[in-house]
Parts: C-alpha cells; sequence; structure tokens
C-alpha cells in the first residue's frame, strides 16, 4: 500500500490482530461496501456512492464550463478554492505512450459524448502540469476545438507565497512569458 | 550568520584555527576586498564590482524593458532562465509597513530617475509573490503608469512539474483563473 513501509504495515497488522471480533466485522464490511458502492458518476466520471456526484447532481453549478482532471483528488483541489462554479470530468490518468497508456484508457470517449449538446462553451485543461499532462491537454485540445468549444490551460506561474529565488527556471520563464498587464 | 546552527558554526572555526597563516591572511583579505569592491551598480542597483553591472554593460540586452526584482539573488535566477533578454533594478527590499520599511527604503527613487527618457516602454513587476511584494507592485506600478509606461506583473499559477493535488488553494484559484487560450 502506498506510503505504508515495513514498519508501519506491521503496527497496522498488530492493530488489526488486537481488533474485537464486532471491530474486524465491520471493519471488514466498510472496506468491502467500500469497494462495491463507490463508482464512477455516470456524467463526469468522478468517484461517488450514488447515480451522480454531488457536483453534477447540483443545479447551480455551471454546466457550460467542464474542468478535466487527471483524478479524483484534483477535484477535492479544485474544490477547496471555492471559486470555480462549473463541472468537471475525471480522465483518470493522463496519456503516456512511454508507460503504454493511450487516449482509450482514459476516459477520453465519456468527455467527447458531454460535447454533443449545445450547452458547453469551454473546457479548462486541468491536468497536471508535467509532460504526461500537457501531452493530454494537447491531444484532447485537438479533439475538441473542431467542434467550436474554447479549449483553455491552467496558468502556469509563480505559486503564490513562494520565493523568486527557488523558483525553477522553467516555471520562471513561464511565469516571465505569462506576464499580465497591472 | 543565516544556515549555520552552533555545530556548524564550531566546525567553522575549527577550519579557520587550523588554517595556515598564509591562507588565513588570504582569507581575511578576499572577505575585506569583497566588503569594500562590490558595490551597486549605477544604473540597475544590482551588486558589481565594477561600475555597471555585466547585464547593464552588455549592449545586447534590450533597453526598453525593466525588469524590477527585490533581490539580486532574484536577477540570478531569472539570468537562468537564459529567456529573458532586457535589463534589471533592484529594489533591495519590499515595502513593508509592518516592518518599518517604506518607498524610501527601497531604490524607488533611482528607478523612478530610470523612466526619465522614452525608450523605456514596459516595466515587469517580478517582486515575490508575497504579500509584500504584491504590495510594492502595484504601488510602483501606480507610480510608473501614469508615465505612459505599460506595467505588468509576473504570471501566478501552478508551477511546472507539480502535481494539482498538492497546490494551495489561492494558487490553484490564480491558475484557474490566468487561464489561457490553447
Amino acid at each position: 500500500m502506498p506510503g505504508i513501509g515495513h514498519k508501519s504495515a506491521q503496527r497496522l497488522a498488530f492493530h488489526v490482530l488486537n481488533m474485537s471480533d464486532a471491530e474486524i466485522t465491520e471493519f471488514s464490511e466498510a472496506i468491502l461496501n467500500a469497494h462495491k458502492n463507490i463508482h464512477r458518476c455516470s456524467v463526469c466520471c468522478d468517484l461517488t456512492d450514488s447515480e451522480l456526484c454531488p457536483v453534477c447532481e447540483n443545479d447551480t453549478r455551471d454546466r457550460s464550463v467542464i474542468c478535466v482532471v487527471e483524478d479524483p483528488r484534483d477535484v477535492m483541489a479544485i474544490e477547496r478554492t471555492r471559486e470555480y462554479n462549473g463541472v468537471y470530468h475525471v480522465l483518470h490518468g493522463a496519456i503516456s505512450p512511454l508507460n503504454g497508456i493511450g487516449p482509450e484508457d482514459i476516459t477520453t470517449k465519456e468527455l467527447i459524448a458531454r460535447l454533443g449538446n449545445d450547452e458547453v462553451k469551454e473546457v479548462i485543461m486541468a491536468t497536471n502540469p508535467t509532460v504526461e499532462g500537457e501531452a493530454t491537454a494537447v491531444f484532447l485540445s485537438r479533439l475538441i476545438k473542431p467542434l467550436g468549444i474554447e479549449v483553455s490551460r491552467l496558468a502556469y506561474g509563480v505559486p503564490v507565497g513562494a520565493d523568486l529565488e527557488y523558483a525553477d527556471e522553467v516555471t520562471l520563464s513561464k511565469a516571465i512569458e505569462g506576464r499580465k498587464r497591472i
């Protein structure tokens, strides 16, 4: 399991062994239920325990903007900003030819299917600022732009509260390149 | 001294004690000379050991763009990107009323003096993405804009190579806000 080394594993194993019968039954059922009940939202592919995820279910969200992310955790990160009011699409990965992950291995088809009606005006590519995330953003934008929908990409730049001195060269040159009039 | 704790100090002290007479003379002279010969460039206020700093001396640099930074180390950081071909202005600090640092304590006057001729077309505010850096950028932009010179600010956004999941809320919402069409 990620982040669990030899010693942590041992500690957790002994903790499980020390549980009472009732506790251990409840624990194993919780794990089973989580696995059984959590599935992908039928619209945005985010994980949920009901038919639609809370965002897709929410009538006040702006359905004309779709924010495309790699992972359900990215949805949670963007929700924490409390600034975004559109809906999401979770790819469950990024295109990475080196690792054998192609467009058919992520939810490309589901995304394109959502763009069929005229409701969507903009797709924000919020894939990670890495080589794979960038490649995925470019690949998807080439599919989406011919549909007459605006595609945008998260801004690269210096993180708020950082120190220029410690910014890496690529980020710093992106920050200069993307400078804005004030 | 910054970053030198008790143990490092002791180690360095013993190292100095173990130097030969010739070495220790050379070492102390090097320190004295550095202090005597390094001063501010008469144009951009960066630190240099000659009249002008290497950037101001370089005829191939574009004098129509001035990049304003807080610290000489920021000049080095931006130079490392090898993307910027304008000149610099080093403020030697940022405005911070809480710490009693006002516009007169940084090189505001020297900056404004440089904008007198018509050569300068744009001033890029590359102060740190902190409260003080932001306040300094806003303050200076209010002085400079009436002169008819364009003022821009470094882009805020996600650093290249990062993971969205770990980006802080403010940076992430700036990255969404500053998204670009692709």
